[in-house]
């Protein structure tokens, strides 16, 4: 049992050194199925979302009008178009996830680890930035990020701030939260606001009642971290914020990554920075 | 005396629309003498400071290692040069100015509007970015600045952080504060960061006794301004720096811009952002 564990660390140890490529390759094998943080270092890794193709107008614009909870890294060129080729050598997404979610008129009703069985020439891929992107040049720059640190989920709250509604699609702004001192929170103001594509600056910094987070040590999702002495929470705009959308439209089909299981793309983090 | 007042009145608003170089020029003919804040709108103001040449060295070495509160917009090229032309046309730091302040031995000793009568050729002249130029910035922003809408002067305060010594100058940070929410206070760092010849991004926010100031009620310079419900005290580097090391290293000799009478420059704000 010793032996296996050891094998085990041994087996992640050598993954977690695995090209994107070659990690997607392990996935679309079956012989990958856990959280991809922390895998392929350096490489953006994206929210997925599919809808059939007379939802999937609405969604996009629901994007383009609220950039900071939903940014657009790439989309499906055409409706049925599984491979996205802007995003990855190869990608297929219908296999190349982790874990997939299944939600039929706004309800969970399956998880799954390929989508194939599912796909139709009507579904449309959207792939969304996340916050792995901007936590790593926080990380870089010496900045402590909590839930890494305390190995949990980031707290994540939903806000009495409304987003912009697009056609069916309407809901409020789900916010992720990383304390920091004030000092550290002015350098991630400076770095995050040059990665709009992975939410961008905070939108709030300070007391959470001001955008309707009654009890910061009780999130809506993810985990409730530590905040020190003379920490501020900061907040940002959050990937969850599409998916509460969704789940309120009630399209009849939507598959979703299962939360923590991203496409894992080629592109360098690096290179979503806009000056 | 109502007409005396409304020639006076018009005057005013015929000065305000002049161009940085009539304005001098008003200024160097004693037509001139009051605060310069609002003149030459979309021009850089600097503070100036002036030292003899055996203590130039030291003060630019300052600067360069304070970059935050000490920041260097200009200096004359030669010892006794008066006119600093990278700035401006036909400029004589000598006449100006609306007004000077002349410290000997750390001790200021008399205010004067011309300072011909005083100018050897071992003077070395100084001009530092001061946060006019950011201000405008954050007003064409949509961002109130208290102390401007109060029409009062900024609230600076003493703090506890060291600057960094080089030769004889040492001291601590001088803040100014500006309160602000939290969104606007996210966009003001955004902005500040542009400019870090004008001072920069803010250096702190939120707990005032993190950096040493007792009470946010009493500045220690300039005036008390109201911090509203909701809002957070933004702190920035400060000019009011250089000048206390000035007092405190007691050079024989130095001459200071008189508070809010600065070098107006033919230099546009916009021109400053480094991106």
């Amino acid at each position: 049992m010793l032996e296996h564990a050891k094998r085990e660390q041994q087996n992640k140890r050598m993954q977690k050194s695995l090209s994107a490529f070659e990690l997607r390759q392990l996935i679309r094998g079956n012989n990958f199925t856990g959280n991809t943080s922390g895998y392929a270092k350096g490489k953006v890794q994206g929210n997925v979302v599919i809808l059939p193709q007379n939802w999937a107008a609405d969604f996009l614009q629901f994007c383009q009008v609220n950039p900071k909870p939903c940014p657009l890294i790439g989309m499906s060129t055409t409706p049925g178009d599984f491979s996205l080729n802007d995003l990855g050598k190869d990608i297929d997404i219908r296999t190349d996830l982790p874990g997939y979610r299944l939600f039929e008129q706004g309800q969970l009703t399956q998880e799954l680890t390929d989508i194939s069985a599912l796909w139709t020439n009507n579904l449309v891929s959207f792939v969304l930035g996340c916050s792995f992107s901007f936590e790593e040049s926080l990380i870089e720059s010496g900045i402590e990020i909590r839930n890494i640190s305390e190995n949990k989920n980031v707290p994540m709250y939903n806000t009495n701030i409304a987003c912009k509604s697009a056609g069916r699609f309407s809901g409020n702004m789900v916010v992720s939260m990383r304390p920091m001192v004030a000092k550290d929170a002015i350098r991630a103001i400076q770095i995050c606001s040059r990665f709009p594509s992975v939410h961008g600056a905070p939108i709030h910094f300070g007391e959470p009642s001001l955008i309707g987070i009654d009890d910061i040590n009780t999130p809506d999702y993810g985990d409730n971290v530590t905040i020190k002495a003379h920490e501020t929470p900061v907040f940002w705009a959050c990937g969850v914020t599409p998916q509460l959308a969704l789940m309120q439209s009630r399209p009849p089909l939507c598959i979703t990554h299962s939360p923590g299981k991203m496409l894992v793309t080629d592109i360098n983090n690096s290179s979503l920075a806009v000056l």
